[in-house]
């Protein structure tokens, strides 16, 4: 295969773009440990999660069996406004970096919403708007998942209520507009406006919030509202279902031109964007038809899956929700006020904590000024401004693309370029100015969230 | 024709995708008055361009005559990145407005520079490269056109120095941020670095510079540092031909659902995006193929077109660059400080001005707050979150569907999306909050302009 006959962007032929979304659980060996009820200790109903989910998302929570599900026509023609998302060639950034290694990218920054999260967004939106809800809540943290759900919401005329962590209702104020442009309700976190709000402020008054605490607000707001329910953009098994889009068109578009990649490479967080960019080809791994390397990157100041233990946790800081187990470092755990981008959250998907537990799958951690070096080395060479969260991928992606060259091997890299960075220009200021610090927590540290 | 059987989204086939740009004033009935040297008063000879710009761009500059120019393959590459852009139905604002009217809009903002500035800053940065220049300069407002040049400069690792408008400087960290990221050295203007820049601070100490200002420095550091040009990002006719790729995607897009538009808008500041969205339909007006309406839109505060006399000018403060003919609020002109967004131009670019003045465009200005209104709804309808430029033509095009609605006719408009606003929440903040401001220069404001 000549690597020049291959476009620097691939887009998929709509003919060929999926219609149904894929259900990684249903060809792993082992589930998940199930979800427990938070007060009975005991694996959780369906019901049980409909004052949380509406009916249609408690469903596929639970539901580890159906391999493929359709993707209903009202999402479908969401999606033809912005997908297929594009796949990158990275010819230049091969070039800069000397690399026999071919490198690809599925960029899903191309939305207006910036980032991979209107997949999930849309699809939760459209279920609760057929359930007929009267409204949702949520939280945001960077802020990419309250900008692509106001969008969803606003397409769907549902109205929505964000709980965005104070830090960044602060620091980010201009994401806080775009939310409230679409239309949305949005309430720096921790707030008066729920017990669990109240109970932190009450603690800790001066304090900046964290993900797991917005998270205990915008629940406790859905389960104390009528007709309203809550909704979350990560961590999530239903999450991964709807991003399995982003894995679906990258394997077909690269099998427009024979390609399979031998290292598939994701930034982590909640799991959203990893496992979705990873669930065709860890398919094909889990049934033995292909075995990809395939890595999680993680930050160093949150380094769930690497520093994390596996075992069961809440998803909140407020405790009120179901306990998942998962690679956690405490529902407690905050990362350093330094710390730039999201990739936030305390703990791992579920179905990823799982996959990497049973060693489908690896996982390191960079500190935050390595990551930037590889953004900015990335947005010269590709010209793509990329977001914090996606540039612990490209950093992964060109490391390996070093081994290559080292070794002299010609292998086919692929990454996920979840979103841009248009809203994190503060932190490509620090990283220019050289006044971007790191945090690695240590041992200790992570053992005061692990106690609690 | 049904219109439910056109998608949300029209993406041209690849093979569909122009390979030539076209050149308007081979149409034209009547050329352009042409540049004059500013010393001798004389039409401009395209030797005495060369210090400004590289070669083959003066020749651009000057040829009235080449109808189809062909896109050098480098470009088309590039292009090929970002291109073809989307053409969206806008079916869920014709919803909204009630009216029978087809609206569709040329989105430019979904690469990763945000705007159409790229179309045109690529393939001068190539001609540039390819001549073996040692540097550009160019001067920024807004930021759109300085994001778009340093990308392209990078990508043909170019040194680029951008002069910004002191004001969006520090209004605009992370314009400036971005603009470093990609590698470009940005200095506020007026600066100490030009002699242009010396004189205005002398008389102004506190000026927060013009865009007029920053094409001085930029053209007079050009033309003083070895082996480097001067680039500018609208009014010349080498930009609107550059730019004509968006009207030629546009109507072959249309084409393969029968469609034609009866009324073309677009924003104006200096005509980069009107005279490339218009290009292939004034042919047809021209010569007679088709007759639809064409508007320009540009701000009530900045009113070239509208309020402007069609005269000989200077195209900066400093009066270093060529004189063309232009509507033109006169070169010391600067729009009331409250105005938010970009079009902020003195003049119109020679080729729009001379369409307009022999009856073949119509114009229109609006007050910001109105375009801002627009701006908002259009962001909840079509997800989008429109530049402020851009939602001028978004409320040109919202009242000729209501026009539509009142009459009862199924209109087909067309308008340009020029780019996103993610670098414009404070305006978009002032808006929702409620503290935006108009300003309309008065006659005597205007006539103060013209006498200097």
């Amino acid at each position: 295969m000549s690597g020049k006959s291959i476009p620097n962007r691939i887009l998929l032929p709509e003919d060929q773009t999926p219609r149904q979304w894929y259900n990684l659980r249903a060809d792993m060996p082992e589930q998940p440990e199930p979800l427990l009820n938070p007060t009975t200790r005991q694996p959780l109903r369906e019901e049980e999660l409909y004052p949380i989910f509406c009916k249609e998302l408690a469903h596929q929570e639970l539901d580890g069996e159906t391999r493929y599900i359709d993707i209903p026509d009202a999402i479908l023609d969401y999606y033809k406004t912005y997908r297929p998302s594009p796949l990158h060639r990275a010819y230049r950034l091969e070039e800069a970096l000397g690399t026999p290694a071919r490198i690809y990218f599925k960029f899903e920054g191309n939305n207006t919403s910036g980032s991979h999260k209107l997949n999930s967004a849309i699809a939760q939106a459209y279920y609760a708007k057929a359930e007929g809800l009267a409204g949702l809540t949520t939280e945001t943290g960077a802020g990419q998942w309250g900008t692509a759900l106001s969008m969803a919401c606003a397409h769907f005329n549902l109205p929505l209520t964000v709980y965005m962590v104070k830090g960044s209702y602060q620091q980010k104020p201009y994401r806080r507009s775009i939310i409230q442009t679409f239309g949305a309700q949005i309430i720096p976190s921790p707030s008066d406006t729920t017990n669990a709000g109240r109970a932190i402020l009450a603690q800790i008054p001066d304090t900046t919030g964290s993900l797991g605490c917005a998270i205990s607000e915008a629940v406790e707001k859905a389960v104390t509202s009528e007709g309203h329910r809550y909704v979350l953009g990560s961590v999530l098994n239903q999450v991964l279902l709807h991003q399995s889009i982003i894995g679906l068109e990258s394997k077909s578009a690269l099998a427009l031109y024979d390609e399979y990649p031998d290292i598939i490479i994701g930034c982590a967080g909640g799991g959203s964007n990893l496992g979705g960019l990873i669930a065709p080809f860890m398919q094909d791994k889990l049934t033995g038809k292909a075995n990809p390397r395939i890595i999680a990157v993680e930050p160093a100041s949150c380094p769930s899956l690497t520093r994390g233990k596996y075992a069961y946790d809440f998803c909140d800081t407020g405790k009120v929700t179901p306990l998942a187990k998962m690679y956690t470092l405490g529902c407690q755990f905050i990362p350093s006020a330094n710390h730039a981008g999201g990739l936030r959250y305390h703990a791992m998907s579920p179905i990823l904590s799982k996959l990497y537990h049973d060693g489908y799958m690896e996982a390191v951690a960079y500190e935050q000024s390595n990551v930037f070096e590889a953004a900015t080395f990335f947005s010269k060479t590709e010209g793509i401004l990329p977001a914090p969260e996606s540039s612990h991928a490209i950093r992964s992606a060109i490391d390996e693309a070093l081994l290559c060259k080292a070794s002299g091997e010609a292998k086919t890299i692929l990454f996920g370029l979840t979103g841009t960075g248009y809203f994190d220009m503060a932190a490509y200021e620090q990283f220019l100015s050289g006044t971007m610090t790191d945090h690695v927590p240590t041992d200790a540290e992570l053992e005061t969230f692990f106690a609690e």
